[in-house]
């Protein structure tokens, strides 16, 4: 099948550029440094080609996440790194022979863990985002009440998530060895082997974690894109035809829109174009200067602003290499 | 099952307020003089107890909402408010037959119909918003082009969508009259019974449609509910659980986030708390001054600043009485 042929709006991946993401950042983080966020692009197809890359472990923010990819045979170790107050659905993997390791800030969470039968924890430590973790200098304690509840403490993990977009590189290595400073005194309270965070925009500025937790990095979005170190290709676009043609005023109506695009890091972009604005099914965007409309029928691709709320409104990947389609993914992590 | 039962993040809906929304616009525009747009909810099992009130004529944005709408048995009189370039599948379903009435605004989308199968069309105009839409001069000629493809036309339709959120009531009904001005202007000269338009932002303000295209009536937004004479009730809440809380930085984190808000309008809202940000399945907020931090395991009720997009992460909504969960609805009419 050609592009040209997809039912539009239709999430497309390029291969090519997907593998050239893969490669270079597994060149850094090889094998189990690196494990993968899933939540990123929520499709066991993709996972399945970074596992082929050696990258056994996974990270998941959600319990779907971790069931799809036990599911899929890839769950070999699997962290959510994520806090959960039911953890039943968790522990019956555990039991059923997936390796489930999970977040826990709280004695709330640890107890949650041990009612729902799971095994092993890593202690989440806030290294300075107001989410979840808890101080670093409460980690030890929690560590030691996890371990007398039957629990085995794999190690920390403490999310810079509030330097990602940092824009000078020098400036976010500083406050990432800072806050990766926390994480460290936590560890020496803690112990264990595992040291987990980081993320697509700290992949050459985070020394100390033992594995990066990165997820972007594999699809892209232009977000990350504006960061003169994190050189990963756009990989990810939304397809879209124009189904409408404004001439008199210059515009043109793709049908792609809010339920096709994540939004919280603003429009997608189109290339030698403006976008307008967005609605429920459709972008409006107007050529650059002097640039030509396109026709009714064309097709537009759009790079999306935020690429992990966009993979969850679709429910296939295309991949295509170059106006070929080569393989479908189902979106299959969507939900919870 | 109660409310406290539910797996979180849940698309709530309170069955009482939705139906408080749905009698009070029947009052107004009984019947047919109704046209609900299935987009805001996308979800039969709501679409039914609008059918129920004797709305027996929906809207739809996509092909899957016009097929969805009539595998529920309600394809009694549906109409597709958009261009489509390719209406193969809408054809199928005029054979089998279920009544699809397309929007057309140039002769592209036109031949689009005519080769797709389907008879029946309504002129899209342009009525200010830029989207889609001909010229108001140009519906008369589009008319007679459709009629002598052996088209049906019904008639007009325009959507004055920029005009919904305009906060002074006599402002947007000064213009809204004057955007149906071109309506009527166009209908002038295409003929047929229909003058399709309008929303919930106007549906005081609009005196001219035979038919209102509203549909976040049903289940409210925070964006539309600063509008004095948009009295409808908030029926939807995003219910999410509190899995951590930073008592030394006063803030709380719930499990709901960015794939579970429609983001364009802004962040969800929480009733006395101010919300700091969201991330991909997390919320963070704070208690309005003076206010308790809430526990762990607490659940809190988000208003989604746009229903259109929320609706369209959720795989289900759950109808609730007070706390008691009475029904449950797939959101069907997701993707296209």
């Amino acid at each position: 099948m050609r592009l040209s042929e997809l039912p539009t709006p239709a999430l497309v991946v390029d291969r090519g550029a997907l593998e050239r993401n893969l490669a270079a950042m597994a060149a850094v983080w090889p094998g189990r440094r690196l494990r993968p966020h899933v939540k990123a692009h929520k499709t066991s197809g993709l996972a399945r080609l970074q596992a082929g890359l050696g990258h056994l472990g996974f990270t998941c923010a959600t319990i779907r996440e971790v069931e799809v990819m036990a599911e899929a045979g890839l769950g070999e170790d699997l962290l959510l790194a994520n806090e959960v107050l039911d953890m039943r659905r968790l522990g019956a993997l555990v039991d059923s022979g997936t390796r489930v390791t999970v977040a826990v800030d709280s004695d709330a969470v640890l107890r949650a863990a041990v009612d729902g039968g799971v095994r092993e924890v890593l202690i989440d430590v806030n290294v300075g985002l107001p989410r979840c973790g808890c101080a670093p200098e409460d980690a030890g304690r929690l560590a030691d009440a996890a371990r007398a509840a039957g629990l085995e403490v794999r190690g920390v993990m403490g999310y810079e998530g509030h330097l990602m977009l940092v824009a000078d590189p020098v400036e976010r290595a500083r406050r990432t060895a800072k806050a990766m400073g926390l994480l460290q005194q936590a560890h020496a309270d803690v112990g264990g082997d595992i040291l987990s965070g980081g993320g697509t925009g700290t992949w050459r500025t985070n020394t100390v974690v033992t594995e990066l937790q990165a997820g972007s990095y594999a699809l892209m979005d232009t977000a990350y894109a504006g960061q003169d170190d994190v050189p990963f290709e756009q990989a990810l676009t939304v397809l879209a035809a124009v189904i409408s043609v404004n001439a008199g005023q210059g515009y043109a109506v793709a049908d792609a829109g809010l339920k096709a695009f994540g939004m919280d890091h603003g429009n997608p972009t189109l290339r030698d174009a403006a976008v307008w604005y967005c609605s429920d099914e459709h972008t409006i965007f107007a050529p650059e200067e002097g640039g030509p409309l396109p026709a009714l029928g064309d097709r537009v691709r759009f790079e999306p602003a935020h690429v992990d709320p966009t993979c969850a409104l679709h429910e296939r990947m295309w991949v295509v290499e170059g106006d070929e389609v080569v393989d479908c993914w189902p979106v299959d992590m969507r939900g919870w």
